[in-house]
């Protein structure tokens, strides 16, 4: 269709008990590659779109397994700068009954953590792109990288390039100022901004107490600030102790809701990339709002149900359960 | 009890992901063998009935370990006809929340697809026989095997053994029409037909919209058609993304409903077949029609707890569960 | 904190095929040990108290990896007999549905079942200990064992040692007749005895018909019965096919209700035993008893997220979930 | 063939770490069944002898399991008495290079243990049986074992049965006065007997040093003992650390040997008892002395290339290995 | 290098037991794809060579699988038909002391052997290409396949495309006489030909008894029989039960032979595919003679220490191999 | 006896693929942790001497299963710095045939390579302590840690500890020059210094090149150079693709030389480690010098039987190989 997609951010290993076993109890992990650009860059593969992902990973072995992981699903990997020591590694404890997510990171002094702004040459990587991706981690990593997102950013504008950004705050990155500091320099280059209530209370300190309709009110005050073509939020609500509700919103000039999912839900990671991926599929189709707006919800619900960090699901898919009546018994 | 049951199939290797992954994820495969009347003859001998299955299988040791499958629960192989190449396949990705049910067949060319109606020797294999099961899926393999059923069904009436069958639509296997032809062929030989409403509807092409009691109808419609002593269904439906109800009727000159169950279920594939060995089972040992009904729905829904095809449940469970005020908490 | 707790009764081999697979499925066991007063020595040492664990196992490698399995978790276990022959086992199908949990023992004749009065030296185990902590389990392995509990109640009275009892009854190693002669001599000698509903009639023949608040009957009728401080009590109730409710109370000259969780549940084993070492823990550290009662509870909640029968739970997590107002949403 | 055999025995539930783990170190362990003349039977029914196989296992799941792993390779399990409440169980920890195999047994008080000499119905049993086959384990097990064992020898006699018997010598389940006592009384019964050098030094306190032929003299002084038809015996050498060499004997009036077999060893267990049945098929298939001995050093030789006790190989892949110019390479 | 390489062959499911299992004793498949010139074809791509595969597969997940495991290691598939119901499947049971490898065919029927030579579109798969490597496998899977390979070797001998081919007999494919037919007209347009004695003893009839120097015996001959510029050849031959000699040939005016390696084999499949990859790579990359067989034979060593079809080595590891004075110790 | 040891240096987690799988192809790893000296730990504890290791973990799960691994096996961890936020990490694939062993490091920035040398108060760890062992290892990790050894050393001295260290030169960590620098400043202080060939020229640059014993060279060059009691050596050598030979030595005044094992390997690390714990042993049990050296050289050779970085070996197994004639076969 002519359109490529650039997305920016660290690939890391994630490494994750089986069976709900405790970190105190496993002597074997499940091992995955994953992060929130990567997440986005492999959905969209898997649904067709010519994509390619800018990291910087070692050139050892464990640095070619996760750029293989993301070859396997067709992501274009030729943009990864390679080098360095260290993979980024986080430890997942997956949530069961009250007993909730437990994310250990071991991700500082990774290859992607100390690499330069200079080492990510935009002018090359931009060729040929309609689109950049990223997310509020990627400039939380580093002063270096959020020069990157930044340069990136100019870069992207000038030539034309249709950006847009999660702010997915990681307050165990970085601190409320700092955020602040960095994604108000960041924002203004952003044409659609992918926000939720923490993220918004994070980064802008924005205070959401008592409103209605708090993702509405996220997005319009996050429109005064910045010149966001639209805001788009995507959130779930634990509604008993084995299913939550999904429901996302995309805000133009009105709110568009999406219409609710009951899941239960095998992996909790990731949902939000699946969300970012549907979306910006939508619009580089030139989905209408509110067709964007179930399908962007749908490929988030559907994450939910697949394992590790990417979401493995097809276009088919993704539109049997957000325009389908769907009957999700066996066909045979 | 001097009872004796045929069921006859063919037996697939099943071949499923484990921990919900995806087909595109896993690097290795649970299997394990299954087919519906395959099931049913397990489900039967683990409830003490002396039941012999027939169907070909390859002489090699893939073939061997589907009639040692059998052997291990009891189920005579001694009728099984050896011979051929293949192995019929069927992968199996499991339902996950919104995700649902995936099966891929990798059935065609073999051995017993291929088999010939001649090879079945049913003068032989129905010696001391007092019943004969199988399902619609038998006859839409090929047509010679739906030739075989028809020649079995005639040498059971000759034999006054009691004919059961399961017409279990496979669109995946043939269409309405053929199937209409074929089974309306087979129906005037078959004593107990279990029919759900899409059976009917795909086979015969029956019209259920609007019907109150959509069950009843298609036993009723079904009885207007073919001389069958009864029809028995049993269906479920989705309650919550957790939860399916179960319920299954007997309709002979009226409808007989089971009580109700809410499950979770931890293996979708086999419930019908467990209902089937249910309902022979409580035929076999003169159950009046509402503890049969029971009896039966009783056993498909502990199908739906146990992993894999086969239904491995004595007849202490099920009428526990049946019959019983039951605790769940352990016993010790 | 100056307190230093032992806990009496026999560890166990646990056996249990992974993934809901059946006894007569599987191919692999799970292996882990535990068993009533081992998993309340466990628990207490992962909530940082100094606590040693008082048994027989045997010298071999098997009842190694059991003492093994304790020091991992902080659990003295230098106070353990070593000698005889074999290690009591048991096997756990688990609760899938509608189909119960199954266990089977295989704990006759093993080396703390044969074990005499004699070899527990307890004016030596007792040195510095300020707690006493069994179930009635103990008592019931064998009359010996009943003599060593009576033995070991006597000299901690001596001593001014706390202790506490879990009534525990298993039908399956006494009948109520034996069970009563047996406690009502054990009985007078504890300061804190946990009973549910069903201990209280297995050993006491109370009869419940009819009470509004049987937890509270029960408490105040052993009260009669015994000089016991406060009688505690946990329980669980199926809410739905998948969801238990559970609660409990503490009850000295009224009852202290905790709030209600309701959990899906992960393993169904040592709940109670996590009770026990909530209640101690909270006492050692002098909560009021409102305060005792959530977080016994809160333990016992977070247990049933926890595979085998340890509860691997910090001081911090069950504060969390009885005392914050918890959202269980990851934390990055 | 019209030849029927019976074998009796114990079956244990073997319980061994994967991976060459040491007990201390697994957390799963591998569960298969066997025991010696179990081991036999399912070795003989692979090789398409019709053999049934007589033992006590109790009638829960566990003991189930046992049995259906015995019917899964064809074994006759209607004579297999059920009852009782344990099953006995060793654990097996697998030599590695220099560290050698560990046995662990948890065997004393199963069901078999403690079974009965009237429990077995030898008039019964042995209805249309030819040749009856067991080893030294199971007398000594228990005096009422040894008593069955006499029984059964006897009742063979009278119906002109022929009688196997492998010395089996097991120092942890009786010593060598008791054996030399117990054997002493069954040996004139036997026809076939298998003994390598350890079971005559343990049973008969035989001296074989300075033999140069260690197996030919244990055969004739056996001979002289007992009205033996033949002694085989089998044995293998450690060559190297990562081989042995495998050979065996037949002595009837003279010995017969066998090629030698340079072997690396998959599992340890069960080639004894697969020689066993190769001898026994040998007879049946009335073999002479050379190809006889041939055979039976082929299937044990393929034992040992088979996980578990049984020896899962056919009748072609032994013949081919015993006679054929082996070639190693892949067929395809 | 401005070098591209086509294969052009059948992707195969490869369906195998973990842990030296038997495929009566499995539960589990482990599951990898391969399959001859796919092997070569990632092996290349592993070397930093510009690789694309040829096959058809269908649509369906299982069929992307294949595609995705190709991908993984930067294989391109954009040439890859996509179409037909049904994979190709081969289930091994690995070599294991006396008892050989098992390979069992389940590929009748499958999307490549029922596809048709003008789905293959060699002019547009040509486009920049240097060279064209099949094996005789895929001329043998069907005539359609075969026409299919004249076809590509016509195309490729118009465009000065290097063609190669491993002549690959397998019995179970077709037999002699039309092996001979259809590889006579395909080989006058192979430039480099890979064949080892049985491959021209089934193919070409050829009688290498007594020959002293078989390989070389066969390369004369058939480079009698067709323009081939050389003929190379892998053997390898089991020095001891552990341990199997490995060496290669090329021919070309004379004999020019690899140093011998003394190998244990974690794989047996895959090894004369890496060798044609090792070849290829030499060539592509100008070494002489001596040092490409060095090479070659070096990649088909270390393609044994890999697990699955594929080699996964990179050409670092080759050359350490195949010239450095190698120490096996770790390096940390 | 007395006796208590003190070892220090890093706890690292070890992620290994199952099966000999490649980095590139495993999707699960097994976890345990391991370290230099404390491997040496452990094995002293499973010899039943008291030890305590010295090291730094984060106070986080991960970090707590580091701790829980060593107090498994009974080694001391009251001394253990808790705090920092990652731990080190070494990924390993294990040497398969020609393929040799490959680390990967993912340890800059753990906890403990981030300590200060105040965090370790030596005159509080000492207390009642009589041996203190490290390895080269620990003052490789940073200058601050190699102030932590000498600073250990001094005390050591002060107070009359016995000091051992093992050479354990690791190019990945420091170069020869530092190194070189650095133990020449700590080795005055040691005992007994364990040292190979590769330390003595990576660390001191000795030359062996021609010499006929060179590690009695390396001894006495080293005894020259500083004034150790004693220089021990272990060292294997591949004698077979399959097989390698091990044997060690001791140098006082002359060279004690053990027997030599030939061993086939299931684990290629802490051997080294395990040695050093078997030379403590012996010398802290007044073994003779050539009892020492043989018994230290069989806790090595039986390491190499083990899995994981752990010995998991008792002295009784440790005598039975060094002293025994050692028979392999099953004792049962």
């Amino acid at each position: 269709m002519g359109q490529k997609v650039i997305t920016f951010g660290e690939l890391l290993l994630r490494l994750s008990p089986q069976n709900n076993l405790r970190f105190t109890q496993t002597e074997e992990y499940e091992a995955v590659y994953g992060g929130g650009e990567a997440n986005t860059a492999v959905s969209l593969s898997n649904f067709g779109v010519d994509v390619s992902y800018v990291t910087k990973l070692p050139a050892h072995p464990i640095g070619q397994a996760g750029v293989n992981s993301l070859r396997k699903f067709g992501v274009d990997t030729s943009n990864i700068v390679r080098g360095g020591q260290q993979i980024g590694i986080y430890f997942l404890e997956k949530k069961t009954s009250q007993r909730p997510t437990s994310v250990i990171y071991n991700r500082a002094g990774s290859a992607f953590a100390l690499s330069k702004c200079a080492e990510y040459d935009w002018n090359k990587i931009f060729e040929g792109v309609t689109w950049f991706h990223f997310s509020g981690i990627t400039p939380a990593v580093s002063p270096e990288l959020a020069d990157a997102c930044i340069a990136a950013c100019k870069e992207a504008k000038k030539r034309g390039i249709t950006v847009s950004c999660d702010l997915n705050y990681r307050s165990k990155l970085w601190d409320g100022a700092t955020a602040n500091k960095v994604m108000s320099e960041i924002c203004p280059y952003v044409d659609i901004c992918v926000a939720n209530e923490d993220d918004a209370i994070g980064i802008f300190q924005l205070d959401t107490t008592g409103q209605e309709h708090p993702q509405e009110y996220v997005a319009q005050e996050l429109m005064k600030m910045f010149p966001f073509k639209c805001v788009a939020s995507v959130w779930r609500t634990e509604t008993s102790i084995t299913t939550f509700k999904l429901q996302s919103m995309i805000y133009t000039d009105k709110a568009y809701y999406s219409k609710e999912f009951y899941m239960s839900i095998l992996d909790y990671i990731g949902a939000g990339d699946a969300y970012c991926a549907g979306l910006i599929y939508a619009y580089i189709n030139n989905y209408d709002t509110q067709k964007a707006v179930e399908f962007a919800n749908a490929a988030s619900c559907l994450k939910h149900t697949v394992s590790g960090d990417f979401n493995l699901v097809t276009v088919d898919e993704v539109n049997k359960l957000a325009f389908a009546a769907a009957g999700n018994e066996v066909s045979r």
